[in-house]
């Protein structure tokens, strides 16, 4: 498991590993004010929507550091943390819950605030981190002992609590002793996969093959894949899937080759409002990502560019949308809507 | 049309494309030796197999530059040039012609000698370029105005001598009047898509959008794409194709999508020895490409890589294959044998 931050008890600090260098460097820097912590979400050292819930979370806590602290610094450190990124639900969300402490023990001792508001920061990680595992669990019910599976883009530990999505059964299997064997897909423009998942692969102990995306074909051919698992952006009603661009190429690849697609994503992906992929808009990115990847200018000035930040597997060529709930399988709109009626009704202690 | 080189008969010298500054600068160096030819052809300021033939047959004429030059010198140039790329194979044959337009002149005036060489220099440019002319020409028979075709690699006119293979409908198309539409593939590890076709195609006028190897499913799916044409290193006596890695993919996605794939190839590129793809042995290349690809470390210290150079599309993939002596449709053992046999009968003129 590769947690993107540990909690420090002695030193009453955060210790975060530093993203940006990856893979070159893996340094853990101490972060000690909720300042420091707001700096190294909007330096992106830390990345990953659950994992940004988490720093935050954390970084309130350390308004509590100094002997002469109060619960308004607590408000305040909410405040900054809550501009560092302003799309990321999962940011509001979790500051939310920290609020919530802060108000319930706004007349307590800066200690026992702090206990509290640390305890709630650990709910928050370790709910996360719950998730995960049971969505390793998951996977490990369709992926088996010596698969060779392939996976795109990141969605590892380090963007979460230490599991990941579609990482999490490689991660979970080598904890439990299964070992499965990763085809990383570097993931072209932003090379997430060379970048993030080989790093994170490599430190688990997990054995990875680098490759470009465009090898992916050429791997399936000759027979060395078992198996597809990628993460999902969002998941519509009807069982598509929206995730970074390349998902849609090697769903249709996996199908020609007779391959298993697998999506590990936690419920919170399924957006029920949407109908289907089609309703998805697909965002465009800067030209630049391909033009001028990685700080050289690799295609000639004023070239036309498309740059689509994700595409849309369709339902049908999916084998199972493996969640932190359970495997749905085909249909989907009936499994999905299914989940969705399991999740509303209110949980009852068995009489 | 985009050729590598110009004979600058004015100044009795050869001014040069350099493509190592390519797609960030184009310019033309004046080559006057065969020391500085050998040297251009060494640093690949001049790639591709046909382009490096007739760059080293005008880099024989440079020998004659000096007034006091004379065969001897010609010969010392052939030698030379002989050694710049140890296993190109139109290198040798071009050398070859050279040095019997010497023998054949050995004893005649150097102005005579020299004139003979250049009209052999300019056979072979004429010949390749006639070729690629024909192959524009039958490709254009299948691509049609306003077709939106998508390419992979670089397959174009500096890499021969103005018109190249897969790139060949589109620029004569465009001398012609004939629009098409080029998807290009930045084609990873080493990126000849974006560098040098994208620049190609600006630099001929033709429309061209570029993209990364994993976003051609997706245009695929959105409808954009009418057809899919690629060159070829080698093809075996069944009409299997190996070309560069990633055009396998291209042809599994386009067939699931219904888009014809055509590969466009010289005749000198069959290899009626190779039974099939089978018998193909997949070159692997240094890791560095994937993990250091552009002059910065994107991957881990010490990450397992698979990096093969190329890949094999089964002729069932294939809708045609468009070959400077007439385009190939399945089934293609008859169809590649057909052409053996005529290209084997000696031409008659009709009594």
């Amino acid at each position: 498991m590769i947690p993107p931050l540990y909690w420090n008890d002695e030193a009453f600090r955060v210790e975060l590993l530093d993203q940006t260098l990856l893979p070159v460097e893996e340094r853990w820097i101490p972060i000690e004010t909720p300042e420091q912590m707001a700096e190294a979400i909007r330096k992106l050292r830390v990345r990953g929507a659950p994992a940004i819930g988490i720093a935050a979370s954390y970084g309130v806590v350390l308004a509590l550091r100094a002997p002469e602290s109060h619960v308004e610094m607590v408000r305040k450190a909410i405040a900054l943390l809550r501009q560092t990124r302003p799309t990321a639900v999962n940011l509001f969300g979790a500051l939310r819950r920290m609020e919530a402490v802060a108000d319930a023990y706004a007349t307590a001792d800066r200690h026992t605030l702090a206990q509290r508001l640390l305890a709630e920061a650990r709910a928050i990680e370790s709910e996360d981190r719950e998730a995960g595992r049971r969505l390793g669990a998951y996977g490990l019910e369709v992926l088996k002992e010596g698969m060779r599976v392939l996976t795109h883009c990141h969605t590892g530990g380090v963007a979460t609590s230490g599991y990941g999505t579609a990482l999490a059964p490689f991660i979970l299997g080598k904890e439990r002793g299964i070992r499965l064997e990763a085809w990383v897909d570097e993931t072209r423009p932003l090379l997430q996969g060379s970048r993030i998942t080989a790093w994170e692969l490599q430190k688990a102990g997990v054995p990875a093959t680098l490759i470009t995306d465009s090898m992916a074909a050429h791997v399936m051919q000759r027979g060395w894949v078992d198996a597809v698992i990628v993460g999902a952006d969002r998941i519509a009603a009807n069982g598509d899937v929206a995730n970074k661009i390349g998902t849609y190429g090697l769903a249709v690849l996996a199908r020609a080759h007779g391959i298993p697609f697998y999506v590990s994503a936690p419920i919170s992906t399924i957006d029920f409002e949407t109908p289907s992929g089609e309703a998805i808009v697909i965002e465009e990115r800067d030209p630049r990502e391909i033009t001028h990847g990685f700080g050289r200018q690799t295609a000639p000035e004023g070239i036309r560019v498309y740059n689509p930040a994700f595409d849309v597997t369709p339902a049908s060529l999916i084998t199972a949308i493996i969640t932190d709930q359970g495997i749905l399988r085909p249909p989907y709109a009936e499994a999905l809507q299914a989940l969705r009626e399991r999740l509303d009704t209110p949980m009852v202690s068995k009489a």
